[in-house]
């Protein structure tokens, strides 16, 4: 397979920067001194629509010609994308609709239709909903992660990291389909080999674990076990991804909802940021202690999205 | 009275600029449509010790002499100056007695503790306590609000938001002594008089509109009513504080609890920060539509401090 360049990378962030927010990175005095490192928060929960997927759906969108503008996109998902790809779609004028499960939080289904983008509520699969709106209508689909162009976007996170860190030893980031941790790693280690990058699963939503286990990229039918970090909960390994991961990815490290929780409040109290758990997960490697990182290491911690309810933030505690 | 020239403040900012953090500014496009303005939320709650005072603290310290810094500081405080005089203190190995009222909360004892500086509980008059301590020990007093280096130091705030804003319509600032208001003021319309600033204060802890109405600095012997912005309950207006506000400060908005909890919350989750009720009061002008805003016009609303306890936001909800 044929990975992305750096100056690939780069091209995409320069056509990328106008619509989205150079998000900040903070690090705190106390925490840094409680476990003898240096930690960078990158804060892409204050990106556009609350999370890194504003990123690769733009560039997406982007790279779309005239004929396919007209036509109008088609996503699926439950949350982030959905409203990444309604944002996206909105900065141009084109269409869009959302198939979303009927399930999805009022928040998200609102702040999807708040972007512009027609929702429609499923009870079934997605997946059919979505093709049947593609054979209907001929709708370009957006991928929510398995797409070169929506992983090269969620990559420009580390140019940011980069280009005001200018090293690190350790990336933490999330796994969800793997669009993000696929852009990052791959830049990030033609940066430089030795930054470690280490991918953050919840144990009740691992099916990129389970991938590279086995060896090839897994579906999870129905996914028996539910987690708090709904964002996380990808059904299934993009082939994309599960190359990406594989090639460049050091090590994947399980969490559990209680790990995830303890690592919300330290963020809340200490950051005075609300991520969402799927933001929280990749800092519980850091607090519990999962791995052996020597003092001083330069650590990156990547604070996905922030899209949470009140209501779940009062629940969880 | 002299105030100071917009040249001090620059040199203000550069010698505290090594010990603080530059925090971010943040806008949120939904925010902006609903209010038809361009908001821009400074972070003060990202500031080490997580509120504006560390500004003002450290400036004070370094103005000591060599013989002053032996002598060691004290400094009364319920929170935020509490921790921003002990962190102070401790970057240069000086000594500090900071007295609290023994209801004081635990995380903010615990925090004001883990920055090196000696707690001082009492259950009388904090004043009292700290005069029988400069009498004793012949400490340094670190005033926290009316004090020039005080006030100096919290107006670099405003040279921040300037440098990268350029131009503001309004800010909109919290009053708890005065401190930062008074500071932010006066370099703000020296840059440009049109700025209109705005105060806020909590109605249940209004000595500052109290003392402008009745022309001279007032003093709450007691607190009758409580507020959930504890750092704002200041007991008293300062000399100084009062002098500048009059010059500088175009309104003083009072707010009530209810608005400041609802403020917090949509802060919360469309911000995704975590300010404590002293910084989302701030908002409320906006939110409530509490004086005339032009369409469009530039705001800043300084998030002026985040230390809240998680058993705190739950309880607000």
């Amino acid at each position: 397979m044929n990975f992305p360049h750096l100056e690939s990378f780069y091209s995409v962030l320069e056509i990328i920067e106008p619509y989205i927010n150079r998000t900040p990175i903070i690090t705190s005095s106390s925490i840094n001194k409680k476990f003898n490192l240096d930690i960078y928060f990158k804060l892409e929960l204050m990106q556009k629509t609350g999370s890194f997927k504003a990123r690769g759906a733009v560039n997406k969108v982007l790279k779309l010609s005239d004929e396919e503008r007209l036509r109008g996109v088609v996503a699926i998902s439950a949350g982030n994308h959905a409203q990444a790809t309604s944002w996206a779609c909105s900065q141009f004028g084109i269409k869009s609709k959302i198939v979303m499960p009927h399930t999805a939080s009022k928040s998200k289904i609102n702040a999807t239709k708040s972007y512009g983008g027609d929702v429609v509520l499923t009870k079934g699969k997605m997946m059919d909903t979505c093709q049947e709106l593609i054979d209907k209508e001929n709708l370009i689909f957006v991928h929510p992660f398995d797409d070169q162009d929506i992983i090269s976007g969620q990559g420009t996170v580390s140019l940011e990291v980069i280009n005001e860190i200018k090293t690190l030893d350790y990336a933490f980031i999330s796994i969800g389909g793997g669009g993000l941790i696929s852009g990052m790693a791959c830049f990030l280690k033609q940066i430089n080999p030795n930054i470690k990058v280490i991918g953050v699963e919840p144990v009740n939503s691992n099916v990129m674990t389970k991938s590279i286990e086995s060896g090839k990229p897994q579906n999870f039918d129905t996914l028996k076990n539910k987690t708090i970090a709904d964002t996380l909960a990808a059904p299934f390994a993009g082939n994309l991804t599960f190359e990406y991961v594989k090639k460049y990815v050091d090590e994947i490290i399980n969490v559990s909802e209680e790990e995830m929780i303890e690592s919300l409040k330290v963020m809340i109290e200490r950051l005075k940021i609300v991520p969402e758990p799927a933001a929280s997960a990749c800092f519980v490697p850091i607090i519990f202690n999962k791995l052996k990182i020597p003092n001083k290491s330069k650590c990156l911690v990547v604070v996905c999205g922030g899209n949470i309810d009140l209501s779940n933030i009062k629940s969880l505690f």
